[in-house]
């Protein structure tokens, strides 16, 4: 079949044949719906390394965002028919692990003896024809279109994830969060806190038809300037945002954070933009909790789809065939993706 | 000043002359803005005795739902300007309690030797020009209108609190509401559930136009009927409701409750309408919890009058002077009162 | 291989002989340790009917507390070692839902379409030489004895996840807990409740011998009587008491609950003793919640092994060999067991 | 009557006569019972200044750990008898915001425009023989000891409070928690761990002789030392610390708290030990919390005496005349007070 494949550090996929796979004992062989490019894959082979702290070595297909139709069940799986459409949960952990038990692959306790981190880091993924993951790994898409669902896996759960861990913080009336970023993760980021709470949502991105975007979606937005922080608090009323959500993580948008949440607020970093900022006594207000956070769980994949389902999360997708994967990939290294690329094998 | 006074049990309030409150230490004299006429305060003069488990012995000047400008300050009172709007969160407990001390009144656990529970319930409430209530009881309400404000006190307030305890049931994506009885706390309940959830908020009442507001609040609706409770369980995808709310509080309601609620979800009774269910170890599903709930915390006032000045909480308002009070209350044990009954004793 | 089978409804179960099982896909092989005799069994093979509510067709082979060493692995299965040992989390979902995402095959979406609930319940148990489990119900007890675990997997995993769900209610100092009912999981409840929090623990039994162990455990006991309820909530400063356990779940028992559990306070009933109650607006406090409960979660199971291994949790075992498991049952039925019985094959 | 007075910054302060208050609107006059010497004392007289950010302008009476027997109540005060024992809740807030609506008033909203911010920080305290206190501030003691309860209100309230919302993190089996700085606030921190959780207590200071007080008191203590991360690390099985309370809060102390935490666990840096660690995506492992936290709550003052009563907190107390307090101050600043420093005026 066909496939997108990492082959070499620091080098460009290719689209090679390869074989088919067979479904493990516990696995399901799914024909692929979609496939999503993520901004992580690029980094993997632009910028990963034999001796980096994540290794995930080469070769292995790309594409951790997947949806398809079961085509065949492997050795000990039931319940699943022929031509169902599912969403794939990707992180694969050790499963016997408490964190695996409880569905949060992604912070198996047997990673580091792991030789992978979820299909398409480490293993194969879904940019190819067919792919096999774990049974368990499976969310039903029912009648749902799966093309358009494929990259709730990754841009939807990484930002429900850190959302849903935040609730607390926005429970009840008078509350606010802030999103920073609004690429993918950050427009279904502005989605989710609209549909889930009743906080005002206050988004910033230094692209103005970004901010538009989440404007659309419901947020207020405050662009970047001198005085953004003031006007931010503003907006609280005086109080500080209760939830701050930064999707770059980079050292001015974390900084920003700071300046902006409230006393007993919480400033969730999920970016990994290379951010450096000092943390003293006083560079949060009181019980601000500062954290990072990665992806989600396989219970809160279903959360996400159920979402999708009811209309409250609409991915922004543009389709390529997989001939087109590769430039699917160059397109998202110069920025002229709008919205998530989905490459779909079978349409 | 002119008042409506609850003289004697078992017999409708007169409207009469009484003298103007002074405010106590620790106490502000509100000009009132607001008072709402609330079932409960029909409950007191028709049904209560000096027998009765909860007594509050007459005469008091009823209202318990009040709002007013501030008039004068009582010894010891700072921080207030003559002239500004503020809410009165009714209950009033004993100030030394750990129950008092977090601003749940609602459950001081000096009660028992108090006597009054509230402004207007047990000692003298809104439904006269001049009210006098401790400072710690006043809700800033800015700008925002004090007359529509004044039902908030309860008729938001009281939905408002079982709502924001049951949130942890409803976090996420998937989840399902019931609300059961659509007068106006059910309505102010559909509003808020609506606001601070992404969930599915389905809606019964016995009344076709109690039903239509719901849904034009955002509501599914499920007349009664001998199918109602599988209809129920279909919309949320067979699994159960997540969070009941019944506020009728009758055996049929909180029977109705039991059969929908799901596994691991919670039915909360609002509503004291004469319930009496059998409760076995199969009467709800596993871990689904039953409980009653009272009123709020002046905290959660806070936050219900944020939802208001956000437009998020519509109270639904039919304004009387204070010479037509006793028409109100009339009228509202005659069931032709829509929305609420607000007594403005100054306009 | 010799194994305790349940042949038939109504009748008391054989020792026989039985093909040894072969691991299936996903699934290892374990040379049992210890398997615990319960008093569901005797349910089971006592009262069960082909026409039940819960139905667990025999034959098959009892025991669903059991504990293992690793003797041979299923296809797909990696990361264990011949020889180590494990207790076996019970229950057994279809894998494929949110609940058994999570770890919580208790509550499995597709329950009604399983053949069975657990290992030794409806498929075959641990009441023989070897018994096969899927590899993620495996829980390492390394070094610790696997003969005395052996029962934690339900005598101390069903009050423990009671418990867990309740720690919130008694999360701080002046929390007071009650246990009704100290058989084996009453005592091991006493022990957790002991071990997790600082709450005054009193305990409760018809039985004098009983409440002297959970007094050496450090509960406060109060026997049955007129003034029992009084009593306790004397011991709790008037309050009331934050969290009641209720492992016999009788009318009597959950009466008492109901009488003595404080404003805000915590029900929760896990004995099935044909509880029948009425439940009215004023049968417990303001918001004192009322639930029933069922067993556990593998990540609970884990953190029970902690606990164990800790000394914090001491089972009190009689052990039996295999050839005498039919007098461990007989004994069950007397009521002549102090504490577990558990039954070592290999020993 | 005589009272220890901050009568300038930067100055020692003196023992001198003062009128005895008299108790205002709201308020209660105490007959002081214990007041503790506090290292912030040391600082707000060594330190502070008419420029620093928190101001505090003298003259005013030190103490704000403080216990009393009542003596005279205010206008509108009731509730309470003439020599009965309190302790003092120290913060005094606006009153109006609700921060202070839930007895939480470390986080009034009004506290930039209020001149003082707790009964001996900014307004007079209970280095005297009287002292006047809002009536809501008092937490009735009973029969237990006033003057070692004294240091309660906020060497054990403190750490309590840090503790009691770092709770979650510590519920059930296999926990783990770390307290670095076994002072005053440290030794309590040790005490309610030990009493409010199941977890493994360690325990670090530089003082051999403090080390071995929280052995005493059940803690697990590891030096400092080239291997002191690993070692702590080791005794929670590789897995991390659950919840790090940092009474030290200095640039070394928090650096270890971010080697040791474990993933999803939390830093709670309660000392104000000028810190400056960098924070980067990877300085704390995934959704391991940082923050700060400030005192506690009334109601949590409540949870603390109820320990005090049971014996869970046991203070270490060194008593003084009032004639005395000069000079345990200055032994505060040598560092000879072993335990608190209490002042007994009418002892």
């Amino acid at each position: 079949m066909r496939a997108v494949v990492f082959d070499k550090y620091q080098t460009f996929p290719s689209l090679t044949d390869v074989d088919r796979p067979t479904p493990g004992p516990g696995e399901v062989l799914l024909k692929v719906a979609g496939a999503g490019a993520c901004h992580s894959d690029v980094s993997i082979y632009r910028k990963f390394t034999a001796d980096g702290v994540v290794k995930l070595p080469p070769p292995f297909i790309l594409g951790h965002e997947n949806s398809g139709w079961i085509e065949e069940l492997g050795p000990g799986v039931t319940g699943f028919e022929k031509g169902e459409a599912y969403l794939v949960y990707g992180p694969i952990g050790c499963q016997r692990c408490r964190a695996c038990s409880r569905g949060q692959d992604t912070y198996c306790a047997n990673q580091a003896s792991m030789p992978y981190l979820a299909a398409g880091l480490g293993r194969d993924g879904g940019m190819a024809e067919y792919l096999s993951v774990p049974a368990r790994n499976l969310i039903p898409l029912g009648d749902a279109d799966p093309v358009d669902a494929a990259p709730l896996a990754d841009a939807a759960l990484t930002p429900y994830h850190a959302i849903k861990l935040a609730l607390p913080k926005l429970s009840g009336g008078g509350k606010s969060a802030l999103v920073i970023g609004l690429g993918g993760l950050g427009q279904a980021g502005v989605q989710i806190l609209k549909a889930l709470t009743g906080a005002t949502v206050i988004a910033t991105d230094l692209r103005e038809d970004a901010m538009q975007r989440a404007e659309a979606a419901g947020a207020v937005t405050v662009p970047a300037g001198a005085d953004q922080a003031a006007r931010i608090r503003e907006l609280t009323g005086g109080r500080g945002v209760d939830a701050v959500f930064d999707l770059v993580g980079a050292t001015p948008t974390v900084s920003l954070a700071q300046q902006v949440v409230a006393v007993q607020g919480r400033v969730t970093v999920v970016g990994i933009g290379d951010v450096e900022v000092p943390w003293t006594f006083y560079s949060t207000p009181y019980e601000a909790e500062m954290l990072t956070t990665y992806w989600g769980t396989i219970e809160e994949l279903h959360e996400v789809v159920d979402m999708y389902k009811a209309g409250q999360i609409k991915p922004e997708v543009e389709r390529f065939s997989l001939e087109e994967a590769l430039d699917a990939y160059s397109r998202l290294e110069e920025g002229t993706i709008s919205g998530r690329a989905v490459v779909t094998p079978h349409l």
